[in-house]
């Protein structure tokens, strides 16, 4: 059978360079695999992961037999070095858009917005189909809808962990839970007409403090209906050993918490529910008030609460604004910030921008959250300045304050052990990442044939016994969000942008007398970004008079102004770099009167 | 006494936010500082950091004594982020340039460019005094001498540990060894009037297999000697523990290289020759030929094996281009590249640009280097594209292939434990490495009040028994190095270069005529990083009618060009941000014929 296996031994794809993939899969066109040898009479149910294998983030994939389609997720990713200037990145929907009348459901595994926060952005080229969610998932989505009045009106469906519905003729749906930062995290069963398809999205395990895994039973139910596909968070795959215990993060935090004389201030991300709930418990029982500061911090915080995630008595939540009423040490600060964000609650309190918090001698910061790789400068900023004004801060890289939400290597297997399925695609992460996780796969004993390790935009046919990577593709390269924009920003226009950080531009500007071809006036130099032409008026009068030296040597020449143009281009780039070693982008204009 | 003690537990200066410091202290005056209780008859020793203590790199500070200076290192630090299109940042010598008849020498510590590098920027306005340096320091300075021509012969004083001589009237230095992960790694003792200073720079402590320490002896002897300050590396003094022991690292690896049953192509800092040296021994052991791939891990291994550094039999290193003669599992590979350097040999042999290596699978490559901050995206760029072509990857993340050179936090306090100095100044590191090595000093026994976390730029007084930090301060502030320049990037070239990078820009050029104030033709837009104008000729027609507009509303009247240029830029901009959500530098041209 000639298709391409893609498992970790015989993986041989060369992967094009990062940079210019955006571009060359601008070109992709469909390509119809050829078929042998699979019975004509069973239709494959296919399953596409749309993003979330190549990156952390942008988590979507869908599933389609015959003429419905199931998508699960829908996550935005965050702008990488090199894509600047850009907000976000969104999965990419041309495939969809087609069909979209085709979509029976998108399932929401979890509130966070490497899963949910392409919504606004895709949900009309889906064509608005019902979303499954729990209620705390609904409520997030719900709240990120008010920034997007254009948005369609959304028809949630209201799901819990446990339910089993009847999505549409040939997919049914069970939730389970799975442990994870946000409560209610789900785990996806689709009952298919090829096989149970598990589908979890983020998961850890939960440890009690002596170290005894928690809630197992959940994964060896969905293990007992037999499945055949297991899609599997890959993100600590590489990771040794279990998941650090939440019951230890809250009995280190509580210690810190008890030995701080002064205020407390925590920065985490508003989105780890579980964690911010924990931390406001230990802050009650140790008789200090809690306030919140930063706007997602203060709108999850209001959700949880009003879904009774977050419970406390009477007293507890104080406004801000009255923190100068009690002591310093009754005083409990829950803040974003914590990667060293420029407009984020704790910048503004390091920056003494805040209206009401600055840092004073004293203060204990503890950064609950692991540093996202390409933060590591600003998280120094953060910590540095903090020290600096007097604060002690306590870290993860020192203290186990932080759990991640995504289970390393034993979990891993421990969790396949339980599910027993036939085939495993690692999902979510970075090749490497879910190639580790293939190799956790083949160490639970599932046969390495049958682990997949497949691409974005790559189809899997899965058949009853079989699962084949087809040669098929569906487009899947980044569409990017800037301003008002939806995939307007072009890989020529991120060209530019990188390659004026670097050296910055020069607009050379030549106005010329149409008949004559003669200058009328002396050439205009505009720069941004080169050096500082206020202070170099001697290297600009020398660009002037090579400008002019070009013109003059083409009197009388019946010559083009792109002609023109190029020499002025190529001329000045050259001069400039022999003089300056650098090379700005030169833009020649040449206006004829 | 009116002086600010700076030390841990009284800091209370507020750190200036990152990006305009370079501005601000452009403006920086030298402010003389009010001395009291000072016996009149003692002149203090005064010691200035120029760079190091607020970033990793750019190591580099002086020694004054009346009239005589001495350096200790000049090295050169990495651009960040925020300073974009920038090849490196040296130390700021404008307060030496105006003394450089008083530099009596400049003594470098090891052969690291963050300790050496800045030398062909600086030596000129260093008045190019002596330079003091172990023979291979010194190889490796006049290698890079090569590519700068016009920088002045250098007068090299060679040196080796275990010398003590007379620098100038007030000076005398002793050389120590210190282990770190290059030969002739020298700690200096400065025998002053008013004491031994000693300077380590970077240092970490050998361990054997057991894990007993190996040469304490130097520091013992010079901790014997009796001194008054001890400056000290604090890069890893927040790491708890002691230093691997790169006996531990040579096992590990021969493990791997004896698993290994393809080619191994080991990646590595081209600078870490001790590892080096190590790797070819082992391969040499194992029967393995030895090549190279790299300019810069050429040049190197070439110095040491002409110091004799790197032994080996006849025959076991071959060139890259024989290759091909000797069975994969019979060949080594030492590469540039680890952390993903865009030019270095790893990348080119990974994109398929190198002309001699590809990687074919059963290769082996193991990346024996830590992560540098900031570089997590390529080297994990780098794993993914190995792992896909086949290559099995190890890096320091899995197994313990990499020690770093940097003492943590126990190997600091047993040297402390053994120098005993009166004073403690951590050096080397952000402000939260060195406030935790300031705690490493207080738990060695150190008193607080002895304990002083300085700046950049800040100017100690040393006396005989009193440690200061005056007022004084002296510009320490970034210099640049762009292409040819030398300083003349400015903090509102890199601003702009920032900006274009997020949004891009657009010139508007209206040419006009002089007399009637009307447009002489349709105005001409320029763009680059904003959209893509070619898909966006609907948005070019809008802003020129505006801008139209805007020129026939101050028809009639006696207006200059500039107040059409910010009528320009300000409607334009609003327009464009209205639109789009997108703020490009908007750069008005007004063209008068």
């Amino acid at each position: 059978m000639p298709f391409r296996k893609t498992n970790i031994l015989n993986h041989t794809q060369t992967k094009r360079p990062f940079l210019t993939q955006t571009q060359n899969e601008n070109k992709q066109t469909l390509i119809r695999p050829k078929k042998k040898n699979v019975s004509k009479t069973e239709t494959p149910l296919k399953f596409v992961p749309l993003g979330g294998l190549e990156e952390i983030g942008r988590n979507c994939s869908f599933f389609e037999y015959k003429n419905e389609i199931v998508l699960i997720d829908a996550g935005l990713q965050f702008p990488e070095e090199e894509t600047p200037g850009i907000d976000y990145i969104i999965p990419n929907v041309s495939y969809l858009r087609e069909k979209k009348e085709n979509i029976v459901g998108l399932i929401l595994t979890h509130a966070h917005y490497d899963h949910i926060g392409a919504i606004p952005y895709i949900i009309d080229d889906l064509g608005n189909p019902p979303i499954y969610a729990t209620p705390l998932t609904k409520a997030i989505v719900l709240k990120r809808q008010e920034d997007f009045p254009n948005s369609p009106k959304l028809n949630i469906v209201e799901i819990k962990n446990g339910d089993h519905l009847k999505i549409s003729e040939y997919f049914e749906a069970s939730f389970f839970g799975v442990p994870h930062t946000v409560p209610e995290s789900t785990g996806v069963v689709l009952h298919t007409p090829i096989g149970n398809i598990v589908h979890f999205s983020d998961f850890r395990i939960d440890y009690d403090e002596k170290g005894k895994p928690q809630g197992l039973d959940e994964f060896k139910k969905v293990g007992q209906m037999g499945v055949h596909t297991l899609m599997v968070d890959s993100t600590n795959a590489e990771k040794e050993g279990y998941t650090l215990s939440e019951k230890i993060v809250a009995k280190n935090l509580e210690e810190i918490f008890k030995k701080s004389e002064g205020r407390i201030i925590v920065a985490t991300f508003s989105s780890l529910l579980d964690r911010i709930a924990q931390i406001i418990n230990i802050a009650e029982k140790l008789g200090r008030k809690v306030t919140f500061s930063g706007y997602s911090m203060k709108a999850n915080v209001s959700i949880a609460q009003n879904l009774g995630y977050i419970k406390t008595k009477p007293g507890t939540i104080i406004a801000l604004e009255d923190i100068h009423k009690y002591k310093d040490n009754k005083i409990l600060i829950l803040s974003t910030g914590a990667q060293g964000e420029p407009n984020a609650s704790l910048m503004r309190i390091i920056n003494g921008e805040h209206r009401l918090i600055q840092i004073k001698k004293g203060d204990t910061v503890v950064l609950s959250s692991s540093v996202i790789p390409g933060n590591e400068r600003s998280v120094q900023n953060v910590k540095d300045n903090l020290a600096r004004q007097g604060a002690i801060v306590y870290h993860s890289d020192l203290v186990d304050i932080h759990s991640s939400g995504h289970a390393p290597k034993e979990d891993q297997k421990l969790v396949m052990n339980l599910i027993k399925p036939k085939f495993v695609v690692p999902i979510h992460g970075y090749y490497f990442m879910r190639a580790a996780n293939a190799l956790n796969a083949i160490e639970a004993g599932i046969p390495k044939e049958n682990v997949f390790l497949m691409d974005n935009g790559q189809v899997a046919e899965l058949y009853k016994n079989k699962f084949i990577i087809s040669e098929e593709t569906i487009p899947a390269f980044y569409v990017m969000v800037d301003g008002l924009g939806i995939g307007d920003v072009e890989e020529v226009v991120l060209r530019d942008r990188r390659n004026l950080a670097k050296e910055g531009m020069l607009v050379l500007i030549a106005t010329i007398d149409k008949r004559s071809g003669q200058l009328l006036k002396s050439p205009d130099i505009i720069s941004r970004g080169f050096i500082y032409l206020r202070e170099n008026q001697p290297l600009l009068e020398e660009i002037r008079k090579k400008i002019r030296g070009i013109i003059a040597r083409l009197h009388g020449q019946d010559y083009g102004s792109d002609y023109l143009k190029t020499l002025m281009r190529e001329q000045i780039s050259n001069f400039l770099y022999h003089k300056t070693r650098r090379r700005p982008i030169v833009i020649p204009v040449v206006i004829e009167i």
